[in-house]
């Protein structure tokens, strides 16, 4: 990061090449963005595996957080523009908020939030983050945890952090864009910030963004599908999964197995939400073990895997390590359960497995995703008469009962033979 | 345009700011650019009035028929890898076809096309034009102009020229983006291009292109609503056909008017589809004065009638030229004619207008748009299993049949007192 | 342009391709765009024929003077961040200033400031247009006028408008390479700014900015010999005086011309310095007339006179429209009498040309440039210990001499057989 | 990687955000991509720790060579369009020479090469590599290799892997500058290569290049002093050798040390040249350990060792991991030895330190750079006569004798107080 140390009265400045250069407002925010819980998620990619499909996809959850932190700093200045009062410390807040709204994603979170801890996810994680880090700067992020948990009164400032139209959205779809070489996900995030407006402390878009609104939910889709789950994605996520947890497996029969500090500790206790606050190994907490964790932990382990004497994990391991990827067929019905035993026994017969071994080698599951929540806080259009239609009403042209719609796919994954 | 005449074999080559360098791949090609038809084109621009309300709208005819021919020249590549046979000669057609396939073009076409010339479109025009290029090139360009037609045993040529997925379109929406600066109309014509295929003799999307397709139709509607038919350049070009339809009148009443030589050809006869390629003044025909006229002949025109003796023309060309348009309300229902009356007699008390003017300064009328339309050749998308569907039924969340309904909304145009 | 015209407290808004958007700070300021002298700009090239060589290069003075506008914006909010105190009436007038920096620029001005008008330049003209509207806004363009011309105490506001590194030029090089399609061109305008400071009253570079300098400097020098001086354009632009140089030849001699009523008055009149502003012509003053003249004036008269009975006249219109332009020879040395002599022996034979036709289609000259001025204010560095250099004793990379030094080279122009 | 491995007459395509698309040509070149060699620079950042100040910077090796592979194929069809003659064979040889040409980095490169490896370079090991890859494709590299050591009989093919103006410099120029953001690296790298051309067999710009070369001087040196010598970078360089340092010597005296597999072996053996590819530990050569050591490795490491008894080793792993850098200071001379001494004093005094230890903390160097090495191959201007020149003649506003120094600079690096 390029920031000045001087005592001049110059601006905290990052380079960053989607928006030229990131200012940091003010001290605070400065001092949140060096804390080592931030500087961790310089070493967290944001989209987890997708670089095996596109190799540029390796940003880090450390630009994004940055990055959303810049849009909202223009939504902002929007609207106090259109005439909406944000005190200076509720802006410092919303833009506190947004900053830590993925503190708590561990690496390759999509694979590792159903291995390595349970039962608790990543936003509950962030918010043990931020009180942590409230506890550590004496209150100054109360505000900010307040809107993250929708508690402040100003519901758009919530809104703003986190709905169908949150600066995180307007980020990474343009970020993950410019990183993966995908230019569809590329949204007008401009345009969009500049036809915010609040209408009973809710965020809306004036009627005239409504083609914008349209082109943002498609290319949002867009990038769900060619990218965020494209079916290689997907096989490299699953064998990653598999691989820890052989690895879990092996860890609670006592095996020995090569870790980093971080990771031995998640593969050889038993974290869930109830412990993840207060559990103490020594004089550690679940939390700090989390917070040392990082996609380097988990790549360095596996490739000492590959040593490992038990064959599926050094198997699968030297397998994922180049890229040789367990096949996969993605279809809507769930797949035949004789055709998934003959793939099993091929499988078998030429690794020569065990019984035990082989569903680390052949496995199906589901894909579930939706693109719009329509249940959730809804896109809200302002027409100038002043009425409000959502976006699934006032467009005619899409389907956004189909986007809002769960889509289940089934996935078979297999060893090659 | 930045073309070496050596004698060395070093390809002539444009500077493009959307591609970086167009190549010119043969001989006659470059003869065809280099011909005053062609060169025409560098004083036509794409957009007409649309530079009123996006200033950086002032790109050329010219450089979107050289875009769209090296889009051509990329999906030639593609389909030859995809095992498709395109000989040399159909090649060259091919992208002679789509060089000229614009070349009917006049000045600020969606204007003028009903009060210069009557009862003839553009792409008759084109076609004249091709036919006597192929005279003078003795012959050459006759399978071009099949292509053009739909005449070639090929269909998927002609589709490339013109269908729902042809270049042009490739292009222009990436060009006018580019130009504009409305980066939602951007789309990704090489992964689209990168996703063609032949069935039948019918250009298609490969179906992983699906996601691609239904992106390309939501961006070209965001165009046509945030561009195209912006309502300021709708009302821009409904002033510019008032201030001719004017001239007109006053020119059929022999009154002398300024106007380039070409114009006034146009303004002092009647052209209508029979006389346009025969009628001859003195030695040059319609043909040879319309390929003489552009946007300079039109705008200065209306400069000079600033200096008019005639009210309503000098006083539209005086606010036309200094952007004070005329208001413009738009509705989907007609405009009540109780409302409009009003209008009018506010607006003719107020200019004291005689009641023959009044019509210049208080209309209304119909703007006309269809995104995809349904009855034409369809986008259709091929599955690995062989299988080929429209997109209106291969996606689940665009409703393409809103696409391709034509959309009637009604405008009324009025100076604003 | 996208300009609400609510009452809401909304900001106005331009589209540009470059920025993304540009706010216009206020009601003034918005006023002066809309004001038919600003206008006009939208009908003169940013780089007059340059389009012959880089067919992209359409873009208008209009958008680089607003443009450069959103740069002057960035530099004040930087200057002010660094503790030097600029008062909202100096920024509204230094933003004035910047706006209307070039207002006096003729249509292809490089060609024609020495046959259309005599002893006057752009930057006097300029100045004349300023007062005008001062007069019109009832002062309050004063302390722009006196920031323009250097007579506010504040120099370095001066230095902003105009200076070896004023906004002017870092709009332009950006944005001529944006629309060029040269993108060598395109400068860290954003890291410029952000390095700028104030000692003394004078604008400097701040140390660690020294290579973005450097770089801004052969930036611009490669824009100079790539694009600007082009021999291309530099052929069409002596064509073009040439043109007119006959034109006015005709017209001295009192014939009877076609020419739109701006470029008549300035045929038929000899108008220099003394009655620029002065002069009358009936009820309208030279200003006036100036006001109207554009790219459109220059053009269409061109291709009128392509009908005209005179030889060098019609025969060179008729070159330069179909892009048939003379040759260019250019070398350090003047050409030598005889080979000169040679040549147009040669034109006069093949044209049957009578002697004082001769030099319309054969002709020599100079070219001069120079990318950095070592007279002018320099560009200084400003080192941590509060030391100031001048860049061209602070590179060690770059002689800035020869920078500086006025390049003057021969060109020979002549019709090719 | 997006590469589809159906049997369809189907191109391989890798998604690239600063190309597009980039094919990968033939099946061989296709084999060797896949390698686990090749693989694992997917796992090595091309800037090592200047993502530590450019945060964007996090590209990795492989996307560069895929990228400079991109750019040798135009330089080809450059080439063979200007009438040279390059055999589908060598053409095949000059890309994996260009894919191949980095294989023998380690992970952050700059600071390893001293302390894990001794006495030889990343181009020997990329020999060795390449020698090894050739036996497994039963030499079918031949080619490439001796292109690559510049002992084929095509001198420019060489070039065109490694010189002045090798696609390797214009690939990482481009590439670095995406990806930093540093936008003033970003060249004219399609000019250039359309500028290319061979002389006496060595490869040459044509003369109206110069300007571009000129700029492709000035933006490498910019990325030099902006990027890749930015004084934190170089702090942070030199914290990882002092950490490697002390991990060294810790295990040189038998204290266990947490490591990887591949960072162990390189830390407890000693590793030379000559037993680089002899030297067997058990089956697997230093080469086999060479082949697994990436970023992983070295970050997960010093993750691990901020748990280390050893003071010095797990403080500085600390502060390296949190972003607390040693301070640095630059200058030409050499510090005082008086202010070292100075600086010794205070900080072995606060942090308690013994004088073997204090060496981690506060140490002086060197750095050294040069932009253009006139003594290697020149960068040859052809002018259009035949006559050829050296840039550092044929430019007159570069002292290319100032790029071509070698520049030392000292620095002063120190724990801060």
């Amino acid at each position: 990061m390029n920031i000045k140390d001087s005592k001049l009265p110059q601006k905290k400045i990052v380079n960053d090449p989607v928006y030229g250069f990131i200012d940091i407002p003010n001290g605070l925010i400065y001092d949140i963005v060096e804390h080592p819980y931030f500087q961790r998620l310089r070493r967290v990619k944001q989209l987890g595996l997708t670089y095996l499909v596109y190799p540029g996809a390796i940003h880090k959850r450390f630009q994004h957080a940055l990055g959303a932190m810049h849009l909202m700093n223009s939504a902002i200045e929007v609207l106090r523009n259109k005439g909406h009062k944000i005190t200076e410390e509720e802006s410092t807040a919303v833009l506190i908020a947004i900053l830590l709204h993925d503190i708590g994603h561990g690496p390759f979170s999509h694979g590792l939030e159903k291995t390595i801890v349970h039962g608790i996810n990543h936003e509950e994680i962030s918010l043990i983050f931020m009180n942590k880090l409230n506890e550590e700067f004496e209150g100054k992020i109360s505000l900010a945890i307040q809107i993250f948990q929708n508690k402040y009164k100003k519901t758009f400032l919530h809104q703003l952090v986190s709905s169908q139209l949150d600066v995180d959205r307007l980020d990474y779809l343009r970020r993950d864009s410019y990183f993966s070489g995908v230019t569809e996900g590329a949204i007008g995030s401009d345009r969009i910030i500049k036809m915010l407006n609040v209408v009973n402390d809710n965020l809306v878009i004036e009627a005239k963004g409504i083609y914008s609104i349209e082109k943002f939910l498609i290319s949002r889709r867009f990038m769900y599908w060619q990218v965020y789950l494209h079916k290689t994605v997907i096989a490299a996520e699953q064998m990653l999964v598999k691989i820890l947890e052989r690895a879990k497996y092996l860890s609670n029969n006592n095996i020995d197995l090569f870790a980093t500090p971080a990771l031995k500790y998640f593969l050889y206790n038993k974290i869930d939400k109830e412990n993840f606050a207060n559990s103490k190994s020594l004089e550690k907490s679940s939390l700090d073990f989390f917070a040392e964790l990082d996609d380097y932990d988990i790549i360095s382990s596996l490739k000492a895997w590959t040593y490992s004497d038990d064959k599926p994990l050094s198997m699968l391991c030297k397998l994922f390590l180049n890229r040789k990827l367990l096949k996969i067929k993605i279809q809507k019905q769930p797949f035949d359960e004789n055709v998934i035993l003959e793939v099993k026994n091929d499988v078998q017969n030429n690794l020569l497995l065990n019984d035990s071994e082989l569903k680390y080698f052949v496995f199906s599951g589901e894909i579930i995703s939706n693109t719009y929540s329509i249940d959730d806080d809804k896109i809200n259009i302002l027409y100038k008469d002043g009425t409000l239609l959502d976006i699934a009403e006032a467009s005619d042209v899409l389907n956004v009962s189909v986007l809002s719609k769960i889509v289940k796919k089934n996935y078979l994954c297999y060893y090659k033979i």
